[in-house]
């Protein structure tokens, strides 16, 4: 059995890999839940999305996220109006997704159960877990604005303002979704996916019961860098972790994970910081960590298989 | 001023020949709300769209209601999901309105406000009120099921339910939106339009001060009934008055109107009920009331007004 932690599109592309290396009933993907938002009444979950569209192969290949050969006539028709959600674009065959899961909801499903409909429908067959079935907020604090919601941050600003601190809104009282916790326990591999720390696996680790379910097993946690060579290969990874005080290197990262993960992999570009990464207590493998395609994911998790 | 009393196709199509004979902005359409429902956590006002769908010029002329060109594509799409919704077909562009009606009540609009601005939006003149701000719901209790929602009976099971009582939840705890009152007080002639009046036109006079404010001015009131030759033109109506005791005639819907207006207008096929339309207390004018388009809609507005 294997355990990833996951947030969207990094680690959904990781995943790809993973199933065409080990069955994916195999594998259990936890995914963070912060980012989720309710938009017009709908519930939207969009790593959990991004990680079943992608396993499904129906994401979109140029986005990585939403479906591939969308069509945009409901948010095309939502410009007629004066919405002040405009900024947010759902797709009208992913809007069926959202469409669904608030309904479930208001019928009394868990999001685990809902999550799980919905892998199903897709003909998912790896564990698709939200980390929790309660409420968990990503929040952002801008300078001079204060908390903004993540997708505020990530979508509507674009990414492109200063953070002095996040803040995971109901963590505190969140409990594992069912199923969390004996995934990690029970897992031979648990891979921390290359996922933003602060934003994708924050969240995750916030949750009570998981950073000590995951430090438990370190000696089986293989953490992937999504640093490459001093930056992010997609998102604002290098910059939030800039803001917060913390190195933008793989060593950085190092020092992020390795109370919870014995080893991480980073890519060739960083291999002359392999000694610096051991130094902070982490076994370092150095790999091809760029997943351009699904053949460069699968020799990816080969790698992170073979490492633990 | 003119005041109309509306629910959906019927309604819509009567004002869509009103504005061809007078000013819109001398029209207040007052809409039935009891139809509207939370689907998939969007709320839906069904009569409130197609009446400015059709105003707008919008209105798909095959069914009556939604948009022209409308597509499906989140409904094809949501029938992957073991959804417990599909029966209820929402347009891709039409989603769009429902988005934003959620939305602004989510932010706190009421009703009437956001419905002006979905109006406004459409360039619509006639000023289109829904009957309250608050939560009102037409409740149909069918032999054998008990209680069930109007959508539920009209869409879902296509009206083909035996119908033993209607409720208004929520009626009675309702106030008139902003503007009901006063419409209807200062028009120089209210419409009750050619909708049904059992579950149309009956929870528009369920909202406390509705009815009185009507009957204060029968003597200008004017009613179109929607029974025809014994039939509804579209819809229960004549199931529903029959199952719920009433004549299926024009004579019938002079004893549910014959407190509320002075003059019920009735098609040319009824004609011979004439007198016994007078006996029940009403003036009858005789005219044409079917509308094939607005040619015949302006017409039947120009009877109507004339009949004031």
């Amino acid at each position: 059995m294997i355990a990833a932690l996951c947030g969207g599109v990094g680690a959904a592309r990781f995943l790809r890999g993973l199933v065409e290396v080990v069955d994916p009933g195999e594998v259990t993907a936890i995914v963070n839940t912060g980012d989720d938002v309710v938009l017009h009444g709908l519930h939207v979950s969009p790593d959990l999305d991004t990680v079943t569209y992608t396993l499904a192969g129906a994401v979109s290949q140029e986005r990585g996220w939403g479906l591939e050969g969308e069509t945009w006539a409901a948010m095309d028709a939502l410009r007629r109006y004066p919405s002040s959600l405009a900024w947010f674009s759902l797709g009208d065959r992913d809007l069926a997704t959202h469409l669904f899961r608030t309904q479930r909801l208001r019928e009394g499903a868990s999001l685990s159960t809902l999550t799980a409909e919905v892998a199903a429908a897709w003909g998912v067959g790896v564990t698709v877990l939200p980390v929790t079935d309660d409420r968990l907020e990503t929040l952002m604090d801008v300078a001079g604005e204060g908390e903004i919601g993540f997708q505020d941050y990530f979508v509507r600003r674009r990414h492109a303002v200063a953070v002095r601190a996040v803040r995971f809104r109901g963590a505190g009282a969140s409990k594992p979704a069912p199923g969390v916790l004996d995934a990690l326990a029970d897992a031979e591999v648990v891979v921390v996916c290359p996922s933003n720390p602060i934003v994708s696996i924050g969240p995750l680790l916030a949750v009570p019961g998981v950073r000590d379910a995951v430090a438990a097993v370190r000696e089986r946690v293989v953490a992937v860098s999504p640093i490459v060579a001093g930056a992010a290969l997609k998102g604002p990874a290098d910059r939030l972790l800039a803001e917060l005080g913390h190195e933008v290197s793989v060593v950085g990262v190092a020092r992020l994970y390795a109370g919870l993960a014995a080893t991480l992999v980073v890519d060739e570009a960083d291999a002359a910081l392999a000694g610096a990464v051991e130094a902070e207590g982490m076994r370092c493998v150095v790999a091809p960590t760029v997943m351009r395609g699904p053949a460069e994911a699968a020799a990816l998790a080969r790698v992170v298989l073979g490492a633990a």
